[in-house]
C-alpha cells in the first residue's frame, strides 16, 4: 500500500477511490462498505474499512448531507457583536454542538437589516438545519424576517414570537435570590438603582426586589433609582444616596440592576469615606468578571449562566430538526448568585 | 403557475424540479439553463430563468460546492472565548467574508487539545475551505497541530510558524504613538506601566517606549514597571510613583500597557489628590470602550484596529484558497491613538 499512502504524504484529500483502489474493490463496493450496506463477505468490508482507516479517510460530510437531507451545521445570528452577552452564549452552544458533531456559523449582523438579509441567505444557501437568534435585550425583535423557508429557530436573549422557543435568564428570580441574600445578612433597607425603566429586564428584576423585601415584611420603598447602564450613573447615585440628611434615612444595602452600576456606587462610596460592606453592602448584576473581580472589595452579582442559556438553546434546536416536541414559548432559565466580598459574604 | 406557488406557500424549499415543471423542461435542461450551460433556445432559458426567480428559487450550496471542490465556508479557531480580543476580529473577518458570500464557522476550543482535536476534524468533515487561527498572545501558538490535509492556515494574534502568514497589531508602533503625542503635548518624564515581562508584546511596547524618548532626545529610564494585566497593579503602582520624594523626580506622564492598569492607576491619583491630566497625563492600550469611556476623565488609549485585522486575515486567506501569491510571514498592522482627555487632549 506504499503507493496510496504517497497521496497522504502530499498532503492530498483521501477520497473514497483512494481507498477501493487500495482495498481492490469498485468504488460502490468501498462505498457499501464503509456505510454498512449491501452484500460482500465479511473479509472483504473488514478490509475496506482497514484500509480507509489506514489513509486516514474522512467521508465526505457534504456528500452525506446531501443524502441525509441535513447538513449537522446551524446558524448563529447576532446583533451583538461587540457586548459580552453573547460571547459566553456563542461558547456553550459550539462545545454543545461540536460534541454531536454539528458545527455553527456566527453572522454578526448589527442591527442593520440588509446584513441581516445577507446571511440569512448566506445560512439558506449553506443549508443550515436550524438558526439561533441572540440579541442583547429580553424585549427587542433583531431586524429578521423569519425565514420563508420552514426552519427550526431558537430565540436567546432576544423577544420571541408568539409559538416560538425562546430562552431568556429569570431576571425576576435573580433579583429576589440577590436581595434574599442582603435581608439574611441582617439588611433592612435596601434601595435599588436600575437601568433605563424601558428595558423589561429592569421591570423584572425591580418586581424580584420588590417581592424578596415583600415576604420579609419590610417596607417597599415606591420606586427604585432608574438612570442608565454606566459607572458614571452609579457614582453620581451613591454621592446622591449618602446626602439624604437622616442617617436612618440612608439605605444599609444597595442592589444594582448591573455590575458598572455597583462599580461607579462603590466608588462614590469609597470617595465619601462609607465602607463597604460595613456600612453599605453592594450587590451587582452580569458578574462580568473583569468588572466584578477589579471592583474594590470584589462584587457580588447576579450570574445568569449565558454559557448554560447556548448549550439549551442548541440542545433544543436538534430537538426540534429531529422532530421531537420541545416546549413552545419563552423559557427563564435561573440565575446563580455570585457571592465575594462586597455584599458581606455567604449568609450566616 | 398558480399550482407551483402553492410550494411556496407551504413552505416547502423550491427545487430544481418545481423549476423545471413550471419551465416545462426536464431536469437536466432546467440545470443547464440556470448555468449558462448547454444548448437551448434563448427563450427557453429566460423562461427558466423568470420560473426560478419568480419561485424563489436557491440553488444548493453544498451540491454546487460538490462541483466546485470549494464549500465557501471558513473555519475559525479560538482559544479566547471570554476575552474581548477575539470578538472584534470575529466581527470584522464575519463582515468581510459575507459580503463575498463565505460563511464562518466559529470554534471555540479554550487550550483544550482534545477539544481542538474535535473541531478540526468537523472542520475538515465540513471541507471548510481554510481556517483562521486566532489567540489572545502574540507569543503563543494555540495546541493545534496542523491539518493534515493540505489546508490554507492564517493566523491572528497568535503565534505563527515559519512560512505561516499571520497577522497582528504593531505594538512597537502603537507604543511609539502614544508616547510621541505625550512628548508632542509638552511631556518630559513619561513612565511606562506594564504587564508581565514574558509576553511578547510587553517587549514591544517597551521598545516602542524608549523608541519615543530617545529620538526626541530625553533620558531613557532603565526600565519599565513590569507587574500585572489588571487594575490592582495599576493602582498601586499609582501610589508607589507619587511616594517618590522630590517632585522633580515624579513622572509628569505615565504610558500604561493597558486599560485596565491605565484605569487603576488613575483612581489612584485621583484618591491622592493628583490631578490628571493637569498633574500627571496618562495613556492606555487597547482602546476597551467600556473601561476607556468610564474612566474619569476617559482614557486616551492605543486601538489594536482588532476588526481591521479580522477582515484582512479573511481576505488574505481568500487569496490563499483562490492560489493567489500572499506575503508569508508575521504582518504587524497599524495602530490607532484614540484620543480622550486622559492626556491632555489632541497635540498643539
Amino acid at each position: 500500500m506504499g503507493k496510496l499512502e504517497a497521496y497522504v504524504r502530499k498532503g492530498e484529500r483521501v477520497t473514497i477511490r483512494d481507498v477501493a483502489l487500495g482495498a481492490g474493490v469498485s468504488v460502490a463496493t468501498a462505498s457499501k462498505a464503509l456505510n454498512e450496506q449491501g452484500r460482500m463477505t465479511v473479509e472483504t468490508r473488514e478490509r475496506v474499512q482497514r484500509v480507509a482507516q489506514r489513509l486516514g479517510f474522512r467521508p465526505n460530510a457534504m456528500a452525506r448531507a446531501l443524502v441525509a437531507q441535513r447538513s449537522f451545521t446551524l446558524g448563529l445570528l447576532t446583533n451583538d457583536t461587540y457586548g459580552r452577552f453573547t460571547l459566553p452564549v456563542v461558547a456553550g452552544l459550539s462545545a454543545a454542538m461540536a460534541d454531536r458533531g454539528v458545527s455553527v456559523f456566527l453572522c454578526a449582523v448589527e442591527d442593520d437589516p440588509e446584513r441581516v438579509r445577507l446571511n440569512l441567505n448566506a445560512m439558506e444557501d449553506k443549508r443550515v438545519d436550524g438558526l439561533v437568534i441572540a440579541g442583547k435585550r429580553i424585549d427587542r425583535a433583531l431586524p429578521i424576517a423569519l425565514p420563508p423557508q420552514r426552519m427550526p429557530v431558537v430565540y436567546v436573549n432576544a423577544a420571541c414570537p408568539p409559538q416560538g422557543v425562546g430562552f431568556v435568564p429569570d431576571d425576576d428570580g435573580g433579583a429576589y435570590a440577590a436581595v434574599t441574600h442582603l435581608l439574611g445578612l441582617g439588611r433592612r433597607r435596601v434601595t435599588h438603582v436600575s437601568g433605563p425603566r424601558d428595558f423589561e429586564a429592569v421591570g423584572l428584576r425591580e418586581q424580584g426586589w420588590r417581592r424578596a423585601l415583600d415576604e420579609a415584611g419590610l417596607p417597599v420603598p415606591k420606586a427604585a433609582l432608574f438612570g442608565s447602564w454606566s459607572e458614571g450613573f452609579g457614582y453620581e447615585t451613591g454621592h446622591a444616596l449618602m446626602r439624604t440628611p437622616r442617617a436612618a434615612d440612608r439605605p444599609d444595602a444597595v442592589f444594582c440592576g448591573n455590575d458598572q452600576i455597583a462599580r461607579g456606587l462603590i466608588d462614590a462610596l469609597m470617595h465619601l469615606g462609607v465602607r463597604v460592606p460595613d456600612d453599605v453592602a453592594v450587590v451587582g448584576f452580569d458578574n462580568w468578571e473583569i468588572f466584578a473581580q477589579a471592583t474594590r472589595p470584589p462584587l457580588t452579582t447576579v450570574d445568569m449562566e449565558l454559557k448554560e442559556l447556548g448549550s439549551q438553546a442548541g440542545l433544543t434546536l436538534l430537538d426540534m430538526i429531529d422532530g421531537k416536541p420541545v416546549t413552545e414559548g419563552l423559557q427563564r432559565r435561573p440565575c446563580r448568585l455570585a457571592v465575594r466580598q462586597s455584599c458581606g459574604g455567604q449568609a450566616r
